[in-house]
This record gives C-alpha cells, structure tokens and sequence, in this order.
C-alpha cells in the first residue's frame, strides 16, 4: 500500500545546502563580500528559479537588483521575478539582459512605460498582476521563492535584522522563503555588533551583505499642503460632514493624494469646530502622513498602524509612541500584510482618490494606457464579506433581506470631475478596459469595483451609491455629482432634485456646508514649513520639500 | 498654533515601566516565578486592562489563563478580554470570578453552553463575535492589549520563543503586545540554553514562566477514517468529478469533517484511477491532517501550508519537507495569520461541512440554540472582491456583465441532507437567526453566506448555484439536491430535469459516478492503523486514536 521511503522528500532541502556550498568563496560566515555579490549571486541561483526581489511600495532591495541585472545571462537565465514594485530601472533590466524571463507583480508605477515595451517584444512574459497581499499569499501557496532578496537597515553577524521604522514586507518575505528552505539574502546599510531591535531573527536569514550605500526610499505619502486649492477643501468639507460625521467614522484608511490630504489638514480647523474631535478619525491604518502631524498633536488621533514608514518622520514617530506601533528602540515598527489585514477587516472605511470612474463607480488608477497594475487598494476598497463583527458605523450601511441581513464597509472615492488639463475623471469607458484588452487579461485591471464603492464625492456633492435601489438608480447618483463631464451632463435637474430628497445624493448646501469658507485659510497647515512647526521640529522634511 | 509639548506621549510607555517594576520581586531577568505567578499577575494587570490571552484554535495558554483565573477580584477586575477560542473552563472563570467583564472573542465550541448562562446572568459582556482574522486586526486598531498572556515551546533567558509546529497566532498577538508598550508574557514548556529556531525574537518578550505542565493542545484535525461510510464516500467522488476534476482545482483549503476527509482517501484511489494526479489538489492550506498523508505519500501534493500544527504529526511532518514549510530546527512553521491570508487570496478554493444551510444556501455550524462563534471559515468561505489576478479555476466562474467581468472562488458547501438522528441538515430557517436574536446579535450569525456559496453537494447531487439566474433559481437547485428536508421534499421532479438540462443540479449519473462503487475498499486508508502505515511509522497518533 505505501510507497513511503520511495521518494526523496528533502530535495528543497538539499539544494539549499548546495546553493550556500556554493557561495561559500564569497563569504565569511553570514557576510557576503560586497565586491562579489554578483559572482555570488551567479553561483547562487539556478536556471528558473523563483526569486522575491524585495521592491516593495516605498523600500527598494537596490544594490541586489542592480546585483542581479548585472548576472551573466548565460549563467542565470528564466528567472521568475516576484516583486510588489516595479520601481527602480534594474527592475526590468533583469528582463532585458535575459536573466529572469516570467513576472508576478502587483505596481509598476514609474517603469510602466518602459514594462508595455518588454512585454511588446517578448521579453518579459506577466503570470498576473496582483494587489500586494495576494501576492505575498501566493508565496505561501504556488510561488514559493526558491530565493529571497530583502533589504533591512541593519544586521548583526548572526543575521538578526533591524528593519527600522520601515519594517514593510520583509519579515513576510523572509517568512516564506526561510520556511520553505528557501535561501535569504539582504543587503543591509550597516553591520552592527549589535541591533537595535530585532525585526527578523537571524536564523531565518542565509546570507548578509553590506550595500555601499544606503537603500532608496520614496517619500511617497508627503503631500505639501501649498497644493492644496479651494476645491480640494470644499470636498473636504463635504466629506467630513456629508461622510465621516453622518456614519461617525471612528477606525479608518486614507489613501495617498491631495484630495485626503485636505481632509486630515481640516480636522484641527473645522472638524473642531463641528465638536467632532474624539467622535471621529480615532483609529488609523496609514503610513505616517506628515498632512495627519496637526491632527495628532490638537489630540484627534489615538492610534496609527502603518504599512511602513515615510522618510522624514522618523524622529517626530518616534516622539508619538502612544500614538504609533513602535519597537522597543524606539523607532517605529511598520508591517503592511498586518496593516492590510487592518486595514481589510478592522477599519470600517477606505477612502482614496481615483483617476477615473465610470458612469457605474467603477474606477482605475490606469490612465494614457499604461499598466500600472493595484498596489494595496483593492484589498481594503471592497465590502470584506469575510467581515463578522459589527460596528455602529458598518451597521449604518444595513444591506440585504431579512432574515439575512448584514452591514457594510464604507469604500469612498474622492475626485474632482476634471483633472489637471481639463480631462474628465468621470468617463464612459475606463482606459483600463482597453488597456486590459491590448495586454490580453483575461479580465480587465479594474481598481475598485463600482458595486463595492458606497459614495463618490466630487465638488458637486457626495453620491450615496450604497442607497441605490439598483444599477440604473447608482448611474443616476454618479451623474448628479458628475459635473459636466460625459457622465454627468445629460441627467436632468428635476431628477437630480428627486435624488437629493431621497437622500442619494447630497450638494454642498444638503450638507450644511458653506462653500465661501472653502480657503486655504481652513487649512491647520499651508505648507510643509507649518508641518513642521506642528511637529515641534521633529519632523525632518526631505530636501525637495524643503522650500525655505 | 502648534500645541506640541503639551501632551504626554509616552503614557503607555511609563505604564509599562511601572508594570515591569512591580513584578521584579517574582522574577529573575525575564523569568518569572512558576509559583508567584498568580501574584505576579496581580501586581503587572489593572482593572480595566485590555488583556490578550492566548487561546488559539489549538494550542491553550492553560497556566497563565488558570493564573488569571485565580487573581483577586479586589485587585484585578474589569478586564477586558480578547482571546480567539473559549475553550478551557478557565477561560470563563475568569468572568464569573468578576476578574474580567468584557469579552471579544472569535470561537466558544466546548463552553458554549456555560457562556450562554454567563451572559443570561449578566456576568460577561459580549463586545462582538469575530472571525480570528478579524480580531487579529482589532488588536492593530481599536482593541490593541495592554497585556498578551501567550504560549510557546520553549524560550531561552534572553526570551526568544521556540514554537515548535504550533506557531499558529503567537507571533501576530505578540507583534500588537511589543510594539505598543504593552507587557508580553509568555509561558513555556521548557526553559532552555539554546532554542533549536528563533520563532520570536527576544526582545519583543517580557516574562516568560516555565509552566508545571506542557500546554494543551487538541487534536482537532484528526479523523478515524473507521467512522467514514458509503455515504461520505459517494459525496467525496462527486465532488471530484463535478467539482474538482470539472475546474480544474489546484489551490485549495479542505475545512474540519468526515466529508472533506473521505475526499483526501480517495484522492490515491478514484483520483487516481480518473487520471487526476498532477492536475488537481496541488497546493494546500491546511493543517497537517492525518487523512491527507496517503495522498501525500503517493505524490499528489507539492505544498501545505498551515494554520498550526496537529498532535502527532511531528515527525511525519519533519519529514517531508518539501511538501510543509519547516524551520531550521527541521519542524513546521504554521502561522494562522498567514494561512489565512493564503487561503484566503491564494486558493480558488474552500470547501467545508456545514451543519445547517437554508433554501437560500446560508449555512452555520450553529445548532441547539448555542452561540459557538465563526472560527476561520468566514475569511476563507466568500467570494474574495479584493482579489485580482486570475487562474483557470477561477476564470471558470467567470461572472458580471461585460466590461466589467471577473472570475470567482469556489465555496463549496458538503453535508448529507439529514445528519445523526435524522436531523435535516437543510431547514426553512437556520438556528442561528433564532439564536441571534435571543443575543441581541444586530446581524445573524450566519457562517457563510448563501450568495457566496458556489457549490453544494450532497449524497443526492451536486447544485452549482453560481450558474443560477437569481435568488429564486438558486432555491431551486439547493432544493433539487436537499432530499427529502423541508427544503427538498416540494420539489417537482420536472422541475429538478429542467435544472439539470441547465447544469444547475448534477446527479451522480451526470457526473459518471457510480454509486455501487462508494465502498470503504475505496478509502486508501480505512483507520488510524492504515494511516499509521502509509507514514511508514512517522505519524504517531495521539493515544485516542490507538486502537491496537
């Protein structure tokens, strides 16, 4: 009957130990030699291997990757890349030079361009495009890496890694190939004798190499609130009173944008000026938006889980640990599959600014035909059916027929209905459905779906799709607040006059909101400079924020 | 305009300080006193702490929670407790000994009865019932714990955890604990120089307490196939071939039961004999449940993933360490939080036993009048809206209206029409709503939702309800294949043609299965013995289980 004995059970295993034989020349101990990491990483890998190269959204494994684009393609050849971020030019340089041939991704924002072309000449074969913890959770389920290249701050010579206030993704990372006898390689800034604090343990970690210079890192959730116009605050505005204070919102997630932006800058302003401060926004799941500093310190905020860390906060986090996750260094503990997971089932909104809706709500982020692919807000932009435990807010939002009745997450979409240069944001077909088409997907790359968005806020007014008695009645709600874009310029003011008494949509006036006092004056900070005198001078903004 | 400085923003941090000093006089470094333990508790809680107590789907912080059971209620009262699973009587005595007043909890299986007198008296208040998942992520928002009381193997002085195959929800709990100044207390089975892994670093531990008694564990995944009939075996072949031959399944998490284990003993039988190996039921998210190791050993499975561990599987486990992911040490890493996440995004499919489903396909494992809570079902039992990319599986269901089309998980629902007793498993209403309402509960606690069920199998048939046209058609295919309950028996057998004409409703004639062949000589193992062999004496079974 059983054929136990027959097979060998421990080729991962073995391998392994044949990889780091292997590096061995290049080592001492744990510790690559930097000048070798490309031998090292040649006599590493095999011909198809699975390999996460840590890209995440903000911190980028860059000296591995230029590493790993620099590899003899005769040598390493049909890698399959897993990476959250196409970000950094080595990224697709890998695919260029013939060294990895197959791509698991979830965002290639800056390299979108250049990704359309590879894929055009065949170069680089896409499995799918993911949001970023789907991905990860496939690497625990059909892409187990057969390698890891991660990236810390810091690493002792037993391998324990200090992530610092970026810890990210890389203990999930490490995770799944530490434990499947992957190999673990990361760069660090700098080996210590001693960490700081531990973010990873060190015999989850094969194999250290100092970087030469420091990992990148985008300030990708500083927003200057000298960008921030009337229209921004009128939406703001709206949102707060017509939103956030309707369904008194207390655990939430902003997305990156001006539009959000806003809505943290006027919390200290006219949210106090509502009475609202400890009825609203207690509980967050960001990154440390510098725009949240006035909100925090005027005492709005009780707590902040982060999906990593944002260049420049450090030292103002560190000073605010009642508020958010920090180690005991001090520092700030970041980890986004746990501030997803937060951020799907523990918060009761998302709101995020879109690029482009249709006349049904759904919106995309894909715009001029490019591939961007989802990042993390697919994730927490849905109705999380998985979701059991009730919130005076989720209830606010009752759906179904009894006896099976259930609430709902709030998913709000904010935009102007023009964008910069007067192209609509609300149109009648998403360019993400032609470029889906012109990359054969199977289905197309849509952000959010329009059934799962509860309200769209535009300045015209705020949409309460989630009122809808169907889908005729939710293209009725888009259009009211669609302004005169093709969307919204054909619906008629008797019906838009019906939508607003039967509460589906809201203008400003509905909303008790006085759009004369929409100026930048609302704004507790007009600047970056504010900012940081908000902090006490404890944040550091980057130098290109740094206009005095 | 700046208020900096006028705040504490190191509250937490104090209390912490202050919590370590008053329990110096029962410790040693990080070890604390066995015998002082319930004082020790006294001196670190107070009242109205949020206090996270280890007591996972499987392993049970058992001394600690019998320590905060004994504490006293003039010192320690009000906690609010947050803890996965009510399983041990401890675990209630907390409330009615007043120690404790607030619960939010995910799982009350063995106390159910006692739970529903101690909320009838008014000594425990119910804050919500969760998915594990959910609570997890509470405790990163709006129920992040003062104090986390947790369980490991082993730890050494410096406090890093050895978990061995349990990991399950240790490193989640103590990431919330650590990085919020809250006091992580840990206790273990051995104190030790030298753990074999690090599954927690040191310093994210307080105390740890070397425990008089290994913690309990229940073997709860373990099934004697002795206990599997013709019945169970003729629903395990049609699901093979309507289910998982018809689409193809490659990724997959296999609920708690008689009905998914008899599928894992057929797989190197029937699965065998139809040519499937290789094409199905590659990738797993499981636990290591004794019934999948003939499937295992005969090559069907490339990878589990796992929640936790199971009682007697160690060594089988360590053994096959390209099939789970194993430490170092050479034992399984399980990690709940991860496995769900997994089984969630990373699988097409779930497919589990219900213990009640209702003409719209609404399920729950309530029964008896007794609220017992989710467990992990619900994350794993729903259409994934956040998911984005694509497999055949899942484009197999393909579904909405063009532009906007996407696929769809598989959520299977198996159970005989009428259980032990002649108890009809389908009812015009589920317990569950009765029992919500006798709670107070402002939804029903349904388990899965009908809308998100795909497939229901029983010994009648197959009813593939992501085909139905609507509500009503979905009715009728449940009750096409709900026998002789009262959902079943109005059924008009032209009818039932119609739906199988439609591919609605499969019988086991349409599949090609024949009946007379569900025998127990179908099973590839037919008892713990067999099972036993098939892991050429690497699977130890818990005592129980023994039979010979």
């Amino acid at each position: 009957m059983a054929q136990a004995g027959t097979r060998n059970w421990t080729r991962r295993r073995t391998a392994k130990r044949e990889r780091l034989e292997a590096v061995r020349p290049f080592t001492s101990g744990r510790v690559l030699d930097p000048g070798r990491v490309p031998e090292a990483l040649q006599a590493l890998l095999r011909p198809g291997d699975r390999v996460a190269l840590e890209g995440d959204n903000q911190k980028q494994a860059d000296f591995l990757a230029a590493a790993l684009a620099g590899c003899d393609p005769d040598a390493v050849h049909g890698l399959h890349l897993l990476i959250s971020s196409i970000s950094l030019p080595e990224h697709l340089d890998v695919f260029e030079r013939g060294v990895a041939r197959r791509l698991d991704f979830a965002y290639a924002g800056p390299q979108s361009v250049r990704m359309a072309q590879l894929l055009a000449d065949g170069k680089v074969e896409v499995g799918a495009i993911h949001t970023y913890v789907e991905l990860y959770a496939r690497m625990f389920v059909d892409l187990i890496p057969n390698v890891a290249l991660l990236c810390a701050e810091q690493a002792d010579r037993e391998g324990n890694l200090y992530t610092g206030p970026s810890t990210e993704d890389t203990p999930t990372i490490a995770e799944a190939a530490a434990f499947s006898d992957g190999v673990t390689v990361v760069q660090v800034n700098e080996l210590v004798d001693k960490v700081p604090r531990v973010d990873i343990p060190g015999d989850w970690v094969d194999l250290i190499v100092e970087s030469p210079r420091p990992f990148a890192m985008e300030p990708l959730f500083t927003r200057d609130p000298r960008h921030i116009g009337q229209v921004e605050i009128v939406m703001a505005m709206m949102a707060l009173r017509g939103i956030y204070e309707r369904h008194a919102v207390t655990t939430l997630n902003h997305g990156i944008g001006y539009d959000t932006a806003a809505i943290e800058l006027i919390l200290p302003t006219y949210g106090e000026e509502l009475g609202l401060r400890g009825k609203i926004c207690k509980h967050w799941t960001l990154n440390p938006h510098p725009t949240l500093i006035p909100a925090i310190e005027s005492g709005w905020v009780e707590s902040v889980h982060c999906f990593g860390g944002e260049p420049g906060t450090e030292r103002y986090v560190a000073a605010r640990p009642d508020v958010f996750f920090t180690g005991g260094d001090g520092s700030l503990r970041s980890n986004r599959v746990l501030c997803q997971l937060a951020g799907q089932y523990a918060v009761d909104m998302f709101i995020g600014s879109s690029l482009q809706i249709d006349a049904d709500a759904n919106s995309s982020t894909v715009t001029e035909g490019r591939l961007t692919g989802f990042g993390g807000a697919p994730n927490m932009g849905h109705d999380a059916r998985g979701r059991r435990h009730p919130s005076p807010t989720w209830l606010d939002l009752l759906t179904g027929e009894a006896p099976v009745v259930r609430g709902r997450k709030l998913v709000v979409q904010i935009t102007q209905t023009f964008r910069a240069g007067g192209t609509p944001a609300f149109v009648e077909s998403l360019d993400a459905i032609q470029v889906g088409k012109d990359a054969g997907m199977p289905v197309p790359p849509i952000m959010i779906y329009g059934d799962d968005v509860t309200h769209v806020v535009t300045e015209e007014g705020v949409a309460y799709l989630y009122k809808a008695a169907g889908p005729a009645e939710r293209r009725e709600a888009v259009a009211a607040i669609a302004g005169a874009t093709p969307v919204g310029r054909h619906i008629d003011q008797r019906r838009v006059d019906a939508l607003r008494r039967d509460g589906l949509v809201a203008l400003p006036e509905d909303l008790r909101v006085d759009v004369r006092r929409a100026k930048r004056s609302l704004l507790a900070a007009r600047s970056v400079e504010d900012l940081v005198a908000w902090s006490g001078g404890l944040y550091d903004p980057p130098a290109r924020f740094r206009t005095w």
